[in-house]
């Protein structure tokens, strides 16, 4: 076998995990997969994964164990029996959970002589195996160099850092964007909607704008390291008399204002804050500051 | 002088109207700049442009027009006494406003004679002249197609239908979707920065993850326009599971959560409508009904 190629054990065959063993098969790494409702491995044991009868099976047949199952609990249920079986493996863990989880788990496996490495996947199972998406990484980093071939078949493996928590900060922080790109995608898709422009018309639109918005970001970062806002571009205040431009076009057609509504009101705390001249990236001051600008 | 590069008269010289002066410079137009406070054409005759002494002389100067004050008030102002010179020019309003304030503008333009464009720069004023940058216009189609390559110095031109008000609706959409993402950056570098993580580390990331998002919109929006939102990659119920982590992540480091919870109420709302298995894209249909899952 060749060392790029090392077998793999995949625990948990839901959505995630199921997609995450296709592409280790993809990569030719040979796969074992274990999953509590056994049906879920057919599709992967027809494509050449060894299904193993139990969760001790699955960890003794690779030294890199990929576990990916639905919350910490349940992760907790699979492992917590098996630390027998634990020395010498690298354990991968994909299930979402809080920083402090993936410490815990950390702690957990090096007690039982395991290494740990946490992870979050910046994708839904579809985009699994493609090498632009993102797969967060923190913890040990010999897990992560050791183990590269096989997560870079899942997609482009980044490593965050020792703390094993940092994976999942960055994962929260990072769906925290995407709800709130998702929510104003859908409230502005709403609005136009409401005069007849299909989403499929409008979305385009919002994608190459969201790449505009890119820069910002970009700009606006340096500006949030310096702890400095030039509002040269355009300030606060500018956005806050456009907002209303907003609200008003919204409310007329019937469309839920609650998000417009808290970004306006961030806004203006920003402004009551003294950032009114300053740009946008500002109104982290406020954010940082629950009390800031009320 | 070549036919592609028309005369074009830019009325208001703030940041946004200086930069659009520059680009039809820039374009090889000749150039004429009237603005309220004088002084701050000089950088633009500096380099070419000819300075009109009145509005009146800038309307006369060239056959489009291109408008850009601070606001739908300050438009009028300038244009109202000038009813008597527009006949047969062609006036692009790039001052942002409201749907019924385009609408009504273009109504007034041709009462006296003259044609109306509305318009809506998708940039701030660096970007202006970067054939990547949309410029969203509705109105006369007429003067859209006659004025292309002036239009076209400023950045990509689009032409979104004869309502005059479509324009800006579209840009009150599209910024909405820009606060939201803007905002839910802010959120997220607040919190891997109460880690010290750098925003212009997390930035890179959250870059790469918007292109990701970008893809999710574009499922979503064929699921939007079917009224059909099959859960199979990431359901409404996972969602509200992963925005805990958020939350309690946030509350952890002091990060005000104003904003994730009203995702989470708005996501909750989704649920109690009856999508909690169904993808991210059926919380449009809690939006556009601000009493459903209340
Ligand atoms: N789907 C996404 O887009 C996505 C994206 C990024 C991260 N994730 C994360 O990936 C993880 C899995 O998500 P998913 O979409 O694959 O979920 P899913 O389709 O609901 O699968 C859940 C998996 O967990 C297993 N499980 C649940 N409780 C268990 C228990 N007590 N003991 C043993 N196994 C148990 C299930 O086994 P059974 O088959 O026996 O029920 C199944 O394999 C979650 O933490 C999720 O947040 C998902
Ligand atoms: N900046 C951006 O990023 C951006 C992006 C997209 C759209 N826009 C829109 O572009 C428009 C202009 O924005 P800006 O950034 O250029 O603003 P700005 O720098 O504040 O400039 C405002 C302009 O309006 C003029 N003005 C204000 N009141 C007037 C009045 N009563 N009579 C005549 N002129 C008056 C000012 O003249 P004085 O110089 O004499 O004060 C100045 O030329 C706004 O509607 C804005 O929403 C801006």
């Amino acid at each position: 076998m060749h060392s790029d190629h090392r077998a793999v054990s995949v625990v948990g065959l839901g959505s995630m995990g199921s997609a995450l063993a296709a592409a280790l098969l993809d990569g030719g790494h040979p796969t074992t997969v274990w999953n509590r409702s056994p049906h879920k491995a057919r599709p992967l044991t027809d494509r050449g994964a060894r299904l193993a009868a139990t969760p001790e099976e699955a960890i003794a047949a690779s030294p890199l164990v990929v576990a990916c199952v639905r919350d910490h609990e349940a992760l907790r249920a699979v492992l917590d029996p098996l630390t027998g079986s634990l020395a010498g493996k690298s354990l991968v863990n994909l299930t979402s959970g809080t920083p402090e989880q993936a410490q815990e788990n950390l702690a957990w496996a090096r007690s039982h002589g395991a290494d740990f490495l946490d992870g979050a996947a910046m994708t839904t199972p579809p985009g699994v195996g493609n090498a632009e998406v993102m797969f967060l990484y923190s913890g040990s980093r010999a897990v992560f160099d050791t183990h590269r071939p096989a997560l870079t078949a899942l997609g482009d493996p980044l490593y965050l850092g020792a703390d094993a928590g940092t994976a999942s900060l960055h994962d929260a922080a990072l769906l925290g964007l995407m709800w709130s790109a998702m929510t104003g995608w859908l409230h502005g898709t709403a609005l136009v909607g409401a005069e007849k422009t299909p989403a499929t018309a409008f979305t385009p639109l919002a994608v190459r704008w969201l790449s505009t918005v890119s820069g910002f970001l970009t700009t606006y970062a340096s500006q949030v390291d310096a702890g400095h806002y030039p509002g040269d571009d355009a300030t606060v205040d500018v956005q806050i008399a456009a907002v209303d431009h907003l609200i008003h076009a919204a409310a007329a057609r019937g469309v839920d204002n609650g998000l417009p509504e808290l970004l306006k009101a961030t806004m203006e705390r920003a402004r009551t804050a003294g950032h009114g001249s300053d740009s946008y990236a500002s109104v982290i001051e406020v954010l940082r500051n629950p009390t800031a600008g009320r």
